[in-house]
């Protein structure tokens, strides 16, 4: 058959909801995708030393491509986060946010457009941290050649393949010079390839500054993996929040894991009031990236119409749409 | 006599106008500081590995008070920038930063009032750094409990003085767990000699989400260096940026450093062009922290109140009034 597979990890507290929505707007849009479910496991799996089993990393592998709603990690010791094992087990190098005020969803912004590259290997998230003696404790920053050009490769490309026009390098390599230096210098090597697309550099203090200022000032930012995570934070905030964020990671190999970033939100779970719009626009991401434009964009549509519209909005949007019913709009939107 | 003697470095670029634009509304209010001015060498001073002098620093050694235009450092290798050095020379181990929405000058946000309280000596700061393999770098965090405690002793000492009722400390101790682990171990320590204050921990792109989404949600905030280093500037953009926002560095025995925290602005030095503001409301917050409390309140209700008419605004600020003509403007709301 001509149909995709593709892995879905529904995940856990809202998660099944708001997987159950992206499933029927699919069908309805007659997506040619065959979801592959996998759920965490009850119990560590030693070979991934964490809930995430085995099994499902190896489908993610085989597809090339899928989709994650949110998972909490059990707490608990000895074993790793669900979100990290999934960054380090697929190789997941690069976290791609794009970010555009919603019409019709009023925030503080209407004039957002950009999209945040983070490194997401590396960098502040090393893991390797010790105590040097009683009350002197350090953690290390790497930054490494090889997965800052893979990161910066991945952002050019992506500029030029989306028609933007400028590519910000964020850093803060006046304090830490031959980490950020690095970074910088990675990044200055791909941009000469590059001549169509603006480089410039900004610090990370100053960005954040002008973000909240002035948003429409950027277009593409690419950055080491702490300032990505701050960084796409405060721009989901611009337009509302995670709820309505879509984020794609890029893996080694072509695989690319689509994800909703917020949490799963256990005190609404199953009450069919959550809001599938992260997720939703997260699989219109991992649509693009497998080059379906035309049901990407109807889908993609069809949401920003649903609460452009104002009829249907969850709770947290401020209104008092079931899941179902905001599904249902989204379907008649098509 | 009954002067106390302060240290004022003007700076360059503008900073010798709007340090003037000091003077002269110091004076105009009859504030009883006698200024002891030091400009930056013109040569690396060997006792400072700077172009930073040391009679300039045991000045302030000797007054445990000074006042801070901005210097820019010069380009060149073999001597220490001119901020690292005062903080480290002087043991300038907090930055305060008081971030309020000024009446009268509209940014998007209108709800601004939180204090951001930096550690400033050690974190992501520490210097260093090496190549570990060609293409492998690493940079050292380095957190101390004696570093962090002291800054926490402080955010909470401020908090109680100034009648604040929370103390937010932001971190990122899911993935640097030792590191901001123990900043936040020292931080609950603090916290529970201060039962009237309310203490919560967020994490750092949490909060970056949240103060964009709503800054009325933060009253003083305490972090280690590189987290208050973006924070700081990132609500300074939420009330109209670095020209508008008063800095205070407090070092160990009692020292107190204000200073403005925006750029020299070389391309309008010397053109009676710049905006006083900042380097005006740091020196409000020395008044405070020499108790000096009827002056500093007299000075800062000029300053706001001339920024509220409207009439005499500075090119930043949109309007086209002179240096000049805007500290005389103040010196008549006085
Ligand atoms: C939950 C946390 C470990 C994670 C991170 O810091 O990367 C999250 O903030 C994210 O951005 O996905
Ligand atoms: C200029 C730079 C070294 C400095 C810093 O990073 O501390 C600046 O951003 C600040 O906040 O004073």
């Amino acid at each position: 058959s001509d149909l995709i597979r593709a892995t879905l990890f529904p995940g856990d507290g809202i998660g099944p909801e708001i997987a159950s929505s992206v499933k029927q707007i699919f069908n309805a849009a007659d997506v040619p995708i065959e979801w592959e479910e996998h759920y965490v496991g009850t119990e560590v799996d030693p070979r991934t030393q964490s809930f995430v089993t085995w099994e499902s990393l190896e489908s993610v592998r085989r597809n090339k491509v899928g989709l994650k709603g949110p998972m909490a990690t059990p707490i608990g010791k000895g074993h790793r986060s669900l979100n990290l094992t999934l960054r380090k087990e697929l190789n997941l190098y690069a976290n791609v946010r794009p970010c555009y005020s919603l019409p019709g969803y009023k925030t503080r912004y209407d004039d957002v457009n950009l999209i945040t590259i983070r490194e997401n290997t590396e960098g502040e998230y090393s893991g390797l941290e010790h105590q040097v003696v009683r009350g002197v404790v350090e953690s290390l920053k790497i930054i490494t050649r090889q997965a800052s050009l893979r990161v910066a490769e991945y952002a050019f490309h992506y500029a030029k393949a989306q028609g933007r026009q400028r590519v910000s390098a964020i850093h803060k390599a006046n304090i830490m010079q031959k980490t950020d230096g690095l970074f910088l210098k990675c990044c200055r090597e791909v941009a000469e390839k590059y001549p169509e697309i603006t480089y410039e550099e900004v610090v990370i203090d100053n960005c954040c500054m002008m973000l909240v200022k002035n948003p429409a000032l950027f277009d593409v930012l690419v950055m080491p993996n702490l300032y990505g995570d701050i960084i796409s934070d405060l721009c989901a905030g611009l337009i509302g929040g995670l709820g309505l964020t879509p984020s794609l990671n890029i893996g080694e190999g072509g695989i690319a894991l689509a994800e909703a970033v917020h949490g799963s939100a256990p005190d609404i779970a199953g009450k069919n009031l959550a809001n599938p719009t992260a997720l939703l626009l997260s699989a219109v991401s991992m649509l693009r990236h497998l080059k379906i434009d035309d049901k990407a964009d109807r889908i993609q549509e069809a949401v920003l119409k649903t609460i452009a519209q104002g009829k249907y909005r969850t709770a947290d949007l401020g209104g008092s749409s079931k899941t179902s019913d905001f599904t249902k709009a989204i379907i008649g939107n098509l």
